[in-house]
């Protein structure tokens, strides 16, 4: 692919410079298995710095890892009514194996609730054995008809957390906590500033009493349902026969939880912070955060423009900096601003003849505040000390402009339907209404305006006057919600 | 599960002994899908230190991780013919997805190199594009008629890595390189170390020039093949159309390499270092290395010594050593030390009311050296300090006396085909033999003693004098090799 070509401005087609963004950030490629995508290296660093932070998160908050069988009997799949009837169009399944035919189907999962649990069941006699506070990293699999690179893959990886708990609260309780922990991580590590809130009945997941979710806003002002957590009551325990004797004495089933992000989180940041440039990498995620690049004219200037690049690479390394040197020889400096800033990296430093006579450094920034300059010449050892707190500086930056530009495209006391249609259909955004409750206002939205309830919202997020009718026009608003069209 | 039986001992039942270990040291447990096994976060949380160990030496050594698709089109996978026709017996096929019937049947990995150097393909044109060094993180699925937890399961987890090379030197370097950094990883992190050679054709992996191995000897007398590395010369880049435009401006077809090692290292400690009281795992790869367990008649002696674990928790947490502090009190001490013995924590910390009154600690080492006692009396701030030095002294003995047992276990200059034979069937370890190359001696030795060829062992493990003649009696030897019945 050559790199000369101009990406679609997302004005003009946000969908196309979506994926020729991905494409050519090479965060990931096509594969040839429909439905099925390759995470390149760019794009799967960052995915590993995403499951760095997460897997930090999990183990503090009291969790281990496990692993689990990737195949998983129809049977199983089939004992949660509303967990079969949610999944079954999507599954993948393996009749054939070892030169047989299979006496029973394996599906490929397309989540593990069903064989964990009934794990739980093997592993859990009294109390005292709760709660099991598991997590798992894996690849699963939902058959989709319409696949977008990371949003939407027939094979995709995520972590997936099960929790059994002895009682009801606890395991509530549990279901809320992870749901901070995804948002806590969203914003201080992917800079993209979710809404949280429960979920309408119409879009939990089959099988949970109920579901909270992280509601991202992307730049073209659809939502990204980012992240989800939910509380599974005493259904799968019950399909699985996982009980437990209490401290009483009693026989009960136990209460479990499950919550997951997935490769799609990738997604999510590229349409939070991306460009007409292409990509923007939020430093704490970047994989190479810096890049070193020598400039010169004849090999006089080479070594000693490499010589300085290769030094500050090591002052920058010691200080604890992610960063690369570029010394390919048969690219030109400028195309290889062009390939970095397509990919979205942080901060560039040059190093040219110039800047070695006056002992200073030339520091290009993939994101800065209006009305700066994108590029600082600053002496070297001020350049350099001051690096570690630029890429800080640049993450807290992408953080608040997500936020002010999520504030910006939230619409707070809509009351009238048309309005509602009216945004939606021209802006874009999240709308606050009043709803009632019934589905059938969920259902009239979609086919009117293609738009979801996105969540009822947290408190915090809710409106200072809570509104009274819903926006339907029939019936008292029974709950506060957030509408928006979604990825 | 009890914690009370006596593990079956490994002079009884060896085979007993490692099932009976996995199961009760919760490494692993069996599945409700057949052949696939459950790791548990005991066995995970070590599957994860070797994976961080690994991973810094791949990405030392120039390696980037990607992700490439699970499933793969049998098309693909029948294009390197030798290819196809050592995996076909082994493949689980996907035939439906999404309620329908595919077109074209999916197989799971059982190794990825078709696919990945479907994409190589796609992404390299120039010499400069070369070499592509990539490693992926995976499951994979071999449909095996006998499995053994960890050693032989339809699913596993692995690693593969996937390079590709513009010239035939460096493929082969690279995979020699690879084979260098198992073997130091074996060595320095599992204290398993192995004997590194070619492997003979009868041996080799499906579809390469070469494959090279690590074999460690186990403590029933068997071989593990352990860890393997292929130089796969131009044959996959033929049938993937791997080519490129090389420096001279020819189009030529690349060298690719691949090299995997999976979860079976994790069986691979457990032979190598268990004995009769359970496992014992190498400090460094024990996810917790050292566990603090206070001793008490009554409530005041708990809060007197639970206060002093916490504190020697808490100054060997910052000493950097993973540490626990066991706190339960519905299990007694004895159940205790019983329980992490069995699971070969490394150290356990006893605090006891009269360690309180003497100042001192009891350390009780999993694996001490022979004559000494595993209980050592010290006082506080030495036993503290002491313990960084003693995980490391540890790490080194384990290593020290798995090479002790592998050297005693090594029969060298064998030239009797029945003393080959009773060696093999008497006392197990490895036979050093001459060879005449021919594959059947080979078959004639699977099939008397079964055993078989582990390797054309590397110089440095060679006899001093080369053997003249093959172990069979006819002909000259042309290699020196190892024989070994093997898991």
């Amino acid at each position: 692919m050559s790199d000369e070509r101009k990406l679609t401005s997302q004005a003009e087609d946000f969908a196309a410079w979506y994926n020729e963004v991905v494409l050519r950030a090479e965060l990931a490629d096509y594969s040839p298995v429909r439905g099925s995508m390759v995470i390149r290296p760019w794009g799967y660093g960052i995915w590993e710095r995403m499951q760095g932070a997460l897997d930090d998160m999990f183990k503090a908050t009291g969790h281990e890892n496990a692993y689990f069988p990737l195949l998983i009997p129809m049977s199983f799949i089939e004992k949660e009514k509303e967990h079969i009837a949610g999944f079954a169009p999507e599954l993948a399944v393996v009749t054939h194996a070892g030169g047989k035919e299979l006496e029973e189907p394996l599906a490929i999962r397309p989540t593990s609730e069903t064989v964990i649990l009934e794990m739980y069941a093997k592993w859990v006699q009294s109390y005292r054995d709760l709660p099991i506070l598991l997590n798992q990293w894996a690849n699963v699999m939902r058959w989709e008809m319409r696949t977008r690179l990371f949003l939407r893959t027939a094979e995709f990886l995520w972590q997936e957390g099960h929790t059994a708990h002895a009682t009801e609260a606890e395991a509530r309780e549990h279901t809320i906590r992870m749901l901070g922990v995804y948002r806590t991580f969203m914003e201080d590590w992917i800079a993209m500033p979710p809404v949280t809130g429960l979920k309408s009945e119409s879009e939990k997941f089959a099988g949970a009493v109920e579901t909270f979710g992280c509601e991202a806003l992307m730049k073209d002002g659809k939502a990204l349902q980012a992240g989800t957590s939910h509380f599974l009551g005493q259904n799968f325990a019950r399909a699985s026969g996982l009980t437990f004797q209490s401290e009483a004495g009693t026989e009960e089933y136990a209460w479990s939880t499950s919550w997951g992000v997935s490769t799609r989180l990738v997604g999510g940041m590229v349409m939070t912070h991306g460009d007409d440039a292409g990509l923007i990498v939020p430093p704490r995620l970047a994989p190479t955060q810096v890049v070193v690049i020598p400039i010169y004219r004849n090999d006089e200037e080479r070594s000693a423009t490499e010589a300085k690049a290769r030094e500050v690479e090591a002052r920058l390394r010691d200080a604890g900096v992610r960063v690369k040197l570029d010394a390919r020889d048969h690219l030109s400096p400028g195309a290889k601003y062009y390939e970095w800033e397509r990919k979205g990296l942080p901060l560039r430093v040059e190093v040219g003849p110039k800047d070695l006579e006056k002992g200073s450094l030339a520091l290009a920034r993939r994101f800065f505040p209006e009305g700066e300059k994108r590029k600082l010449f600053l002496p070297e050892g001020e350049a350099i000390a001051s690096i570690p707190d630029r890429l800080e500086a640049m993450q807290a930056a992408l953080l608040a402009a997500a936020v002010a530009r999520r504030e910006e495209s939230s619409y707070r006391g809509v009351r009238d339907w048309g309005e509602m249609r009216e945004i939606l259909e021209t802006r874009g955004g999240f709308v606050y209404t009043g709803w009632s409750g019934d589905p059938a206002v969920e259902e009239r939205a979609k086919e009117e305006m293609k738009a979801t309830i996105r969540c009822m919202p947290d408190p915090e997020f809710r409106s200072d006057t809570a509104p009274t009718r819903c926006i339907s026009g029939e019936g008292e608003a029974r709950h506060e919600v957030v509408w928006a069209r979604a990825y």
